[in-house]
């Protein structure tokens, strides 16, 4: 009998150092190593910088592309080694900048990198090219890639189809130890670690599990249908990932495998995607109850793929602030009597303390995730200065347009002079714009500062900067007022 | 020569159903197997109980620990299963849980139990129990576990030393192949999986790894020097944990050597590990910046134990609202003249936004995180209910107070009537007492509201929450000083 009927091979990316390379390094000494690259890369000294490139692991080459600008970015792909590694360092980097490096590559080129890839990676990255270049790409790869590559797009990214590896190592229950044994020695595949091996009957289900320690120690004859677990656990392809993770999680698997309706084996999801399937769902939250936008991508996107969700998000927060306002507003012959002269400026501060605090639990959530995941250090300081001082300008650019507006209501401003008609909602609009700016750019300085003083950054965004910026918006308010 | 100098073995948690267990289960199912297991319990009906839970995974039986009571949790754990299951139990639940269920045991019973347990869980036990109870234990180890146990003890709980597992499989570089085989043949302990094997030399330094596929499909003579990877990636003892878990992540390891000042292999850090600390890393995250205190075992922790740090996570709130409203009340002569009678009511809206949205912060991040994790659901809803409500009802009691008191500053009340100076600070009071209730008691049941109608419960206790309760406090203040 065939030893195989039909056979996946499952390589998960190379998990150890290949010999004579270097040991790992630790965050700063990369960053001392980035700046390195940087000298070489200007003084386009190649040799040398293929030399330091070659004996760092793909995981540590992919950390220099993100803080690069895009030209140097192409030029230190072009130098970081053979198809092989640029796989790697493709399926490593974020997904952006992944875009952007394969975009740069002649269509033939890319192909070539692209075959290296895993195709659940490969699968991510085409999903967000340009249509035209997937089509084109998707034409040049071998008839079964494509089917592959095709079916995996599919799968909605968030469910267990979406992560999941399509290769994999299955065999039938006819095979015997030996037989397994003696495949996986004349393997051409150099897989890093295999730990399970799948057992599969004749119409392809999927019928048990064999671990490699199993399969070593026992007698050479026996057949896997022998030595299968049978009952194995699995989860179907339409799992949510947040499930998948939890399940893969609670029994401390390494890898789980993905079947469909049907019971046929289609995949497997390894430990280190649910690794980032958590990391991602927890920073999701995070930036949810804030309302920051979903991506940590913080440097790779645009300033309008960054605006549009923080502007959004300050919607909700207006128009509470704006309701309370107005309760305070119908409420007002309460409050005075003819003669009180300024009170409707008291009306406005339920809306200024919103406006405030909405876009400082965003930049503060947004330098903690940041912080968190290793992706915005002290040497970004200036930047994120720069990004959230623009950012912060224009929202409160606009919310501050919109309270001036809000301010004229007659509501608040009848028994006014006629001259405050427009100095009282030039104030409000003037006190949105400033503490809108000053909570923005405190609350991603100060995660920072804390981090940089060794002091938790996530406690420096919660309750300190909300409080910063209200007791700033107030006395600024104040400040403003007394001119009247 | 011998084959090995020195053996520790690396025994992970087992990762494979025995045959004949079931299929694992997802959330809904088990929660309706835990509703069976409680009748079971209640009747008295330990045959069934037994046969039931006797085909569950460990991690499953963990699962029904986390909502029965003390005595219910006690009964069924004495018939969850031998010495063994119990032990990988007590490896799965909840610390708190733990330490309530081996205090129960007999000494003698208990250390049997303790015996079954990977040393590092054992050592996260043992550090939790009444110093009595620890020192009777640890006497009644044998020597060389109870060194192993102290020496573990001694590491900082977040370093990597506090998280590894001290027992590993190495070998010396002078063994063959042929000879490692033997020995994982041979070995009387049932490891699931031996994922790596560490090379040490002859001063027990670690000074390769080689994968089992590495070692079977090789000549049997080959040493395991010639086969080894050099230049292993490994981790110092002292490493934080949130460093240890980002080169796991960063490389894609299933597992990374510990060594100590000179390279001397002391353990390993499994990729299982590093899941609890990425998910712990962001649970801190979210709680920190809400002030809802560190942990996330809702259930487990007392009243007392909870509302200390929520307590004290709402003073910085109170002082900044506290200095916004007193700032207002100075620049009081500038918003009204004589006559302008009940201005100084508007003067307490910055404490008052900001003490309600405190504590709706703390009780929507609480569940949100609760959510995320699987350990709050729809089912818990009056439990919720009722927690979150004695909270805020606590909380309401002693910040209305406060506020009371801090309304009758003279310069917030100096020109009010007579019968105001009584009055209005009362107002002021009920109205904090209130909108603190509501705001609990919403902020912890809207997330679970949302998830049930499947909705996105981090949304929830984002803006939607505080905007609610923002808007509600305003009402509620108008209404109860319309009476004034």
């Amino acid at each position: 009998m065939p030893p195989v009927s039909r056979l996946f091979h499952f390589c998960p990316r190379r998990r150890l150092n290949r010999p004579g390379e270097e040991a790992p390094m630790q965050n700063p000494k990369l960053q001392v190593l980035a700046n390195t690259v940087n000298k070489l890369l200007h003084r386009d000294a190649y040799g040398p910088l293929r030399k330091i490139l070659s004996k760092r692991h793909p995981a540590e080459l992919a950390y220099f592309f993100r803080d690069f600008t895009p030209v140097d970015r192409k030029r230190l792909f072009e130098n970081c080694g053979d198809d092989q590694v640029k796989a790697a360092v493709l399926g490593e980097i974020d997904l952006p900048v992944a875009v952007e490096l394969i975009s740069n590559q002649d269509p033939a080129d890319a192909v070539h990198i692209l075959n290296n890839m895993d195709s659940d990676d490969l699968a991510d990255l085409l999903e967000e090219l340009d249509e035209d270049l997937k089509e084109k790409l998707l034409k040049l790869f071998k008839d079964e890639d494509q089917e592959a590559v095709e079916e995996l797009m599919a799968y909605d990214a968030s469910t267990a189809g979406g992560i999941m590896n399509p290769s994999f190592l299955a065999l039938p229950q006819t095979a015997t130890a030996g037989e397994a044994v003696d495949f996986l020695q004349n393997s051409s595949e150099d897989y890093a670690i295999t730990f399970y091996i799948y057992v599969i009957n004749s119409a392809e289900k999927l019928s048990g599990v064999v671990s490699l320690r199993q399969l070593v120690t026992c007698k050479p004859s026996t057949t896997l249908r022998e030595l299968m677990t049978p009952e194995v656990i699995s989860v179907p392809v339409s799992m949510d990932q947040e499930e998948v993770a939890e399940i893969v999680q609670r029994y401390g698997f390494l890898a789980v495998p993905v079947v469909d309706d049907t019971n046929r084996m289609v995949g497997v999801v390894t430990v280190d995607d649910v690794i980032e399937v958590i990391r991602e769902e927890a920073t999701e939250d995070i930036f949810k109850m804030s309302g920051a936008g979903q991506d940590i991508e913080y440097f790779q996107d645009s300033f309008s793929e960054r605006f549009r969700p923080r502007f959004t998000s300050i919607f909700f927060p207006l128009l509470t602030g704006v309701t309370s306002s107005l309760i305070l507003a119908f409420r007002r012959p309460f409050f005075t009597d003819a003669s009180g002269r300024n009170i409707f400026f008291l009306l406005m501060i339920p809306i200024l303390l919103v406006l405030s605090s909405a876009i400082a639990n965003q930049s503060g959530s947004l330098m903690v995730r940041g912080i968190a995941l290793g992706r915005v250090k002290w040497a970004h300081f200036i930047e994120v200065f720069r990004r959230e001082t623009a950012m912060s300008l224009m929202l409160g650019l606009l919310f501050g347009l919109f309270a001036f507006g809000f301010a004229m209501i007659p509501i608040f401003t009848r028994n006014g002079s006629a001259s405050l008609q427009v100095v009282f909602p030039m104030f409000v609009g003037l006190t949105v714009f400033f503490s809108m700016l000053f909570a923005g750019v405190v609350g991603a300085c100060l995660p920072l500062v804390f981090k940089r003083m060794n002091l938790d950054p996530a406690s420096a965004a919660g309750s300190i900067l909300s409080g910063l910026v209200e007791v700033f918006t107030i006395l600024l308010y104040v400040f403003l007022i007394s001119w009247a």
